[in-house]
């Protein structure tokens, strides 16, 4: 079965196209444009191409396009494509606005390409479908609620795989079983031994999410991908006061402290420095006070959403990195970990440091209670499984 | 010593006298005044009561006036309230709308009709002084930040009363030293075992604070009160993104986003039925889904902030309830502390029970490795034992 995932930014258009089928899955081929403003042209494109490297006899041959969706209004899990999704992520295009209008145009030009091919839209949210209404309800009025402002939680993906991962390593194949049909057959009923993981995906954009027996019990971002942890250049939790304030005093619309909270915060802000955690570490080395505190209040902030899931869990088996910069900052997992030994955890430090750049590993001792481990993740392969279950299940 | 405690609200006024030395303190007269539009008459009616019942010969055998003071712009601490303690309350009076124009009136009003009695304010932040940057920055621009955007913390005379009575309560005298002198000779150096405590202020108004050796290391409380827990109708933690989303939707101000979340949220705005957990728990036991759902989140959040600071100190040994919910709503102690068993904590039902209206007690089992006690609060005696030692050390 061959299965297209379309990555739509803004301003680009990605594309990875996998041949699957139930045991295995492989990478064909891969492509992607920059400064895009319109995406018909990228897609005629790739399509050509795709015919013209003999992976396609045309475009028709593709079995299901994929979408990873950011944010629908009343709308979430790994669903069809149609007008009801379109009408979904058009009602959060104002919370969304970098992702939903994109995808939102992406999916009707496909639609408009190749009619035959089935769509099927992933969203980022599917994974925190099953929270419950204390963990994702804001204490707000009534109206409030009605137009959809709760936690949703992104990166849903992500922290779906590291569930069924970390299982699968740590021999929980009843979990690891359960995670990988929960959206084409929900999640049934669990009964055995508890099995627990903090799940931190740290990356341009990252969230802390608590796992038990295979389901998001909670996560770090909130309404908005403005919240919960500090973010690339984007601001993660902050007092809701601050807003009307700051605009009070700095004399600036609502909607430019929302871009400045969306462009100019984050690793950014605090370091004044750059977005990139690699440029802010350089910088701390380097001796500034402001690129050292950004780097601390992330640590901060990661241990703050680990610690409200581990005591909610009632404990963890497993702490686990992913994303770009759980994958690689030695450092910062040291950090992230440290002070912990009364709760079990212990890093092995030659692992630690032995585990980088797409390696996946255990970096915990081997009498630590909690496992701690390093899990690189393939966002589009996860995405493309996920479609192929979807699509398989007809 | 007479130390005079003045409780100022926006339209009231409270007082209590105390008479202390170095060993022991009582309260020796108290009063208060509603619909209060102006200070100065209460003070003089005040003033003419406690003469009259013979408790003072005249005004000035006070020898010092203590005002709880919120929060202070670049000010913090116990402090003679003088013109640098009402430029601070100045400063931030768009934060603590309801707090710091009444306070600084207040004050105005004792020093010209007591102008010879020493003033002392004691900050609600003070507590939180030593609270590292990465646990009170927001990811936000330098310019929002020279601002004054951080968090802050609140109820902290509270919270530091129970700091050191847990301290003397489990025999950690060393602790319980240190914490009673924190604002005469600061924190010091500390390197004897660690004792560390969950400590929740459930009243009217919440939060939940970290305490290690005896100093606050972060708090539930943000920038403004209208952060952390669900208050009784104030909104707690909101993704700061909901405040102009609701504004574009709803078709209201800013200043109108305020108010509702200021006014009309927390456990009334998620209940629909009251401010008052008591109304909100019938309501529930009628049958309210709603009145449900704002318990559930109440207890969802307290559990949060708790596991925050749980896995930032590395565990726990006690965890402590105080104020009107903490002392007496026991189905909600229990549902705090429900599924702990793995972290050591098992509560004594029994106990749990039988420790309401204002009695303190242990309402842990005896062999619950983290101890759960119940301490009421007697905050007006808190702040006077402030005062006192501040006016002592001179």
């Amino acid at each position: 079965m061959k299965i297209l995932i379309a990555n739509l930014g803004s301003t680009s258009f990605k594309y990875r196209l996998f041949d699957m089928d139930g045991s295995s899955s492989s990478m064909i081929a891969s492509g992607g444009f920059e400064r895009v403003s319109e995406y018909t042209p990228c897609i005629e494109k790739m399509l050509e191409d795709l015919v013209a490297e003999g992976h396609l006899a045309s475009g028709s041959e593709i079995d299901a396009v994929g979408f990873k969706t950011v944010l629908g209004k009343d709308l979430s899990g790994c669903v069809d494509a149609d007008e009801k999704v379109l009408a979904a992520l058009e009602g959060f295009k104002e919370v969304a606005p970098a992702h939903n209008p994109a995808y939102a145009e992406g999916i009707r030009c496909f639609e408009r390409l190749l009619p035959e091919v089935r769509r099927v839209a992933l969203f980022e949210t599917a994974f925190y479908q099953w929270m419950t209404p204390a963990a994702f309800s804001y204490a707000i009025p009534q109206a409030w609620r009605d137009l959809g402002i709760r936690r949703y939680g992104f990166h849903g993906a992500s922290h779906k795989f590291i569930a069924e991962r970390t299982a699968k390593l740590f021999g929980r194949y009843d979990v690891a079983d359960r995670v990988r049909s929960l959206y084409v057959d929900g999640p049934g009923e669990f009964s055995a031994e508890p099995f627990r993981v903090l799940s931190c995906h740290l990356g341009g954009s990252s969230s802390v999410t608590g796992i038990k027996n295979g389901l998001a019990i909670g996560t770090s971002m909130g309404f908005s991908p403005q919240s919960g942890l500090p973010q690339n250049n984007r601001v993660g939790d902050l007092d809701s006061m601050a807003v009307p304030y700051a605009c009070k005093m700095l004399g600036i619309e609502v909607g430019e402290a929302e871009r400045q909270l969306n462009k100019e915060s984050g690793l950014l802000g605090l370091s004044g420095v750059s977005n990139d955690v690699r440029d802010v570490r350089e910088a701390a080395a380097g001796g500034s006070e402001e690129a050292k505190l950004a780097i601390d209040t992330l640590v901060d902030s990661i241990r703050h959403w680990m610690g409200s899931f581990y005591f909610k869990m009632g404990g963890a088996e497993v702490i686990s990195f992913t994303a770009g910069i759980g994958e690689n900052d030695v450092e910062l997992r040291s950090a992230v970990c440290a002070g912990l030994e009364d709760l079990g955890v212990h890093i092995d430090q030659a692992a630690n440091e032995a585990t980088i750049r797409g390696k996946e590993g255990v970096i915990s001792t081997d009498d630590s209670a909690v496992k701690v481990v390093v899990i690189p993740a393939n966002e589009e392969l996860v995405i493309a499984r996920e479609v192929y279950r979807q699509v398989s299940k007809d």
